[in-house]
This record gives C-alpha cells, structure tokens and sequence, in this order.
C-alpha cells in the first residue's frame, strides 16, 4: 500500500486476448480496476490468483470494478511466451476476462518493471481516479479484497494534484526486480 | 435483503458469555453489527457460519464492526439448551466474540422469531444507524461479504423516519418459521 | 505402531449408540476393526477425524471393516458426558456408524486408559485376529489409511501366542494420558 | 476395471523427462506402476490428478510402486506439444516422478489410444506381473486409490495363460476414444 497514491503507471501491453479492441488504463478511467499479474506456469496464479479474480469479476457490476489479467512473463520465457500457449490455457481455465500481456524485454516485462512488482501474482486495485491504491503480492483473503474494492467503489475523491507524480510514471532506472 | 430498511428488532437475550456485561443493539449504535446466528450442533454453523465470523472480526477494526454471535437454539433443545455445554463449545472452538443465548420459548427463541430467521446459520448485517440492511439464511461468499460491510462501514447517511416503522419491531403474530 | 502387536484391550462402553445391541471387539473378530476415539466438542474431531471415518465405512465393505466410533470424553465431562447430547449430535452430523460411549471414570475413561491414548481423535486399527496394529494421534492422510486398511485385510497370517501378552490387556498403573 | 486383467500395452513415448534413461513396462516388472495420464493445461490434471500422483510417490515406497506421468497431448497439440514448456511446467509444479511424452500421431497419441484412454486425467494401475489392473477416468478418492495400490502391493499371485491376450496389445484399429 502506498502512504501516498501516485497516478497507476499506463499498461503497456504486447498484445490483447478476450477482448476485441486494446484496453488502457486512461480508457477505463472512472471505474475501479483491478489488474492480476500472472504467469501461466505460476502455481500461486493458477491455484488462487486466478480463480479469485473471476470471483470478483463475477460478484461485482463491470460498471463499477474492470477486472484485467496481466501475463507478467519474467521467466521461462521460451516456454510461456507464446500467445498460442496463453490462449490454450485460457480456454481450458475458462478465463473470460480481458488479459494483456505484458511487452517483453527479455528479462521483466515492462508493466512488471513500471510497478516495481517482486513477482507472481500480484494484485493491484487503482481507484476511479487512475490512482495506485493498493499491491499484494502474494495471497490476500478474499473478506479483505472485497472490503478493499468496496471502499474504492464508494471513493469518490477528486485527484489531488500533488497525488500526482511528475511524470506520472515509474519507470526510472531502479524499478526492477532485485 | 429488506427493500426498506427497517429498524433491527432489539436482541433478546438470557444470557451473554465472553463478555462482562450484557450488549445491547441501542449500546453499539454508530457501528455496525455482524451477528451470526447459530447453534451449536449445526454442521454448517461450525464448518463455515462460525469461522467466517471470526476472521470478520480478525479483519475489520472493532471500533468499526462489532462481531456477536447468538445462539438461536430452535430444535434438540435439551442438548444445546444448557449454558454450560455451549462454553464448553466456545473454548475449544476458540471463539472469542460476544455470544448471547436467544431468549428460550420452547420453540423459537425471542430473537430469532424477531427476525423471522429460516433457520441457523443466518447472518445479518446492522448499519451504523441501527437499520437491518441485509440477512443471509446460508453460507455467503467472502467476498461479497467483505463488500457489503465496507459499504456499511462508508454509509453515513442519516436514518429517515420513513425507514423506521412504528415500533421499530417485528413482533407481530406472523414472525414464526415454518 | 506397536513394533509386536498386542491383543487389543476389549472395550469398555457404557452405552452404545446407532445399534440395537452392544459390540464387542471379540464379536467382532474375524473382520478389521477402525476405532475413532472422539469427542464430540473436539474441533480435530468433527473437521477431520469423524468424516474420515465415515468414508471408511462407505468405501469398504462392512464385512472386511467394521467402523466404530468412541466417545472418550476426558475433558468438559459435564458438557459432553450427556448421551442425549451425544445423540443430538450424530444425528445433526449424519452419522451412521455404531458409537460406543467409553466408562467415564471422572478422569480418563477406561478405554482410553487401557489403550494410552494421548487425547483426540485417536484412530486404532485392529486385524481380523484382534491383534492391535495401529494408533494414530492426530490426522493420518486417506492414502495412507486406505493402504493400512487393505494391508489388514489382505492379512490373515495367524495369532502367534507371543504376540499375546498375560491377560491380554493394557491394565497395568502405567496405562494414563500424562 | 477390466474383468479380467490383460497384459498392459508398453508405454509408447517419444521422450522422457525427469530421469537419466527410458523406463518400459517391462523393465519395471515385479513393481506396481502407477500411471497418471495428463495434459499440462487440464485443469482436473493440475488440481488433482498430479498432486494425488506425487502423494502415492511420497507415501510408498520406490521398492513397492513405481509412479510414472504420462504426457498425453490429444487437444492444443501446439501449445502442448513442446517439450520446453512441459519442462518448465514440470520445475514451477515441483513434480519429481519421471515423465513420458506419450508418442504424437497428430490425434490421439500412441498409448493413449493402446488403452483406449477416454481423456485426462486417466489414472493406471499395473500390477507386478504386468497386468493392467484399474484405469480411472476423473478422479479418484485416496482412500480406494491407498487401498487399491496396497491390494496390488500384496498380490503376489502368478500370471495365467489366459489372461494374456494374443499379442500382449490393445493395438487393433478399435482402440480410439469416441
């Protein structure tokens, strides 16, 4: 959680699956997201991040919660990399929300990178405003995300400017994985 | 889920365990109140009814939820109906919020006809203005139960006096489970 | 596990429940006996060990296993020493198979003594020649307790008269939960 | 279950994983072999038929059972079908058991059709004599599949003339799933 929320830096995705048309953060503003960083060779991710994510997908209005995989390829990237591969797990997993993935550099993808995340999975949950408001990585009960998008579904807060980073971004050079 | 909300009936209660001195709606008004009404030889109560209530009361600030179980003894009256079996049940359970046992009739006990419960386990959720806002007869999903609690917890708005029948109690004839 | 099995102590029940007349082990021999030593207040009990030994009796034969449930009540005597409770509760949980309530003696009941059980829930295994072949305290895995179950009932190697020892019985001082 | 037992087809495998040398059947007589037929993308597969798998290798001894995973692609063959991402699928889940990719024909792989498999996950049970014993389609409880390997573990009896079909091989033109 940061004491301060910055500005969620914008998705940078390769390419779109489950969904006609790319997606981004900017377009989505007004509504609360929630982004599921995952890799699909992930035990975590398939066991529980996964499945908790189509939870809420399926509990609360699209019109108040976006909920977006992210397939957050930081290793085996031979083997997970391959959209074809993706799109057979999706199928079989019966995941019908959107899901981005993620543009490769080789080693942590970009978004990965933009958000400092130290792995899969990671749930992130950005405000109305376009605002950072809360990053787990790892597991986090169910009674406790339900009560976190809540309260942002009810937030109706102005941006602060000063909530606002210059830039609006995170990308210098030490938003990386150790 | 009551349209209108109307004014919680007043627990009614013979006895309290786990606390000093007996709790009353009226006394825990500006919070809101989870009480989880059970038996103690209820499978689902204790399987699933008993510890979600525990990990609501783990997981939200008690200046913010008060977590209450009541003990709506309603069938095996003999075997559940002795205090001392019920502390027993609560120690080794590891219970540790306030429990009050329903007013005994011989039938169904006071509170629990109040309500016009179906049955245990039956979870209900009282707003910060005192108001009945929601009753679930059966297991509720986690999540779900997170979100309507965080929005219980941001709902500040004033009672209106339509939503307050006259009375304020469900006490007619017709409160009774078939 | 006994590195030599004994002859199983015989039970000592005050009352049995779930069946017309009272067991006996020597009744019983000729066929594998699964013992689950419970109480009906123990959590470990109710989520673990009672369900898994109703799977036993639904998935073997009852003439390879007979399953019998002991109710070895050494703690909350009062609370769980009732047999209408006791009734109540195997009614609410569904279960089906004979219990036998252990001798209370005011401390640990005679059963419990004679096997030195170290508390709940205990499972005993006894082979078709009465011999004791194991005590579980805690959970054992289903894999595991199917494989012992069917290691006993593929068995039928004779009673060595070493194996029995004077009078059969574990009633000597020492036979106490410490 | 066959009524009576035939020689199990050899396993036909294009390449093993997890191990130093191919196994066969044969070079496994005198053991029970389990073989736990999967896809990487079945979801059945990677919440319980994997999982149960590397149980029974926990539980038993490599003296007694032998457990063996069987990649067998029929669906996806391109997402799949790349030993590369099974090898990484196999490292992120942890699985020890040797692995075989069942040889592809562009359908349904070699042995998969010898045994007439009807999807994933299939689970085979071979006693030490060669003869398949069991085969389950869906999943299995553990406490049959406990008690059906030490039933297996325990059988010592002789292999019949008759119970070895001609040839030794479900290999005629009707072993294809519907």
């Amino acid at each position: 959680m940061h004491a301060t929320p910055i500005l969620a830096p914008e998705l940078e995705v390769e390419r779109w699956l489950n969904v006609a048309t790319p997606l981004s953060l900017a377009q989505l503003g007004g509504r609360v997201v929630l982004i599921e960083a995952f890799q699909m060779l992930c035990p975590g991710c398939v066991a529980h991040g996964l499945p908790q994510a189509q939870r809420v997908a399926d509990t609360f209005s699209d019109r108040d919660v976006a909920v977006i995989g992210l397939h957050t390829v930081f290793e085996h990237h031979e083997a997970q990399g391959r959209a074809d591969v993706l799109e057979a797990f999706l199928h079989e997993y019966r995941i019908g929300f959107p899901i981005g993935i993620d543009r490769p550099t080789g080693g942590i993808p970009e978004t990965m990178a933009a958000y400092r995340m130290q792995g899969t999975p990671t749930l992130l949950l950005i405000d109305r405003a376009g605002r950072l408001r809360a990053q787990h990585f790892g597991s986090v009960p169910d009674l406790a995300l339900g009560a976190e998008i809540m309260a942002l579904i009810r937030d109706r807060s102005p941006v602060t400017s000063a909530a606002a980073p210059p830039g609006g971004r995170c990308d210098d050079g030490v938003c990386r994985i150790d």
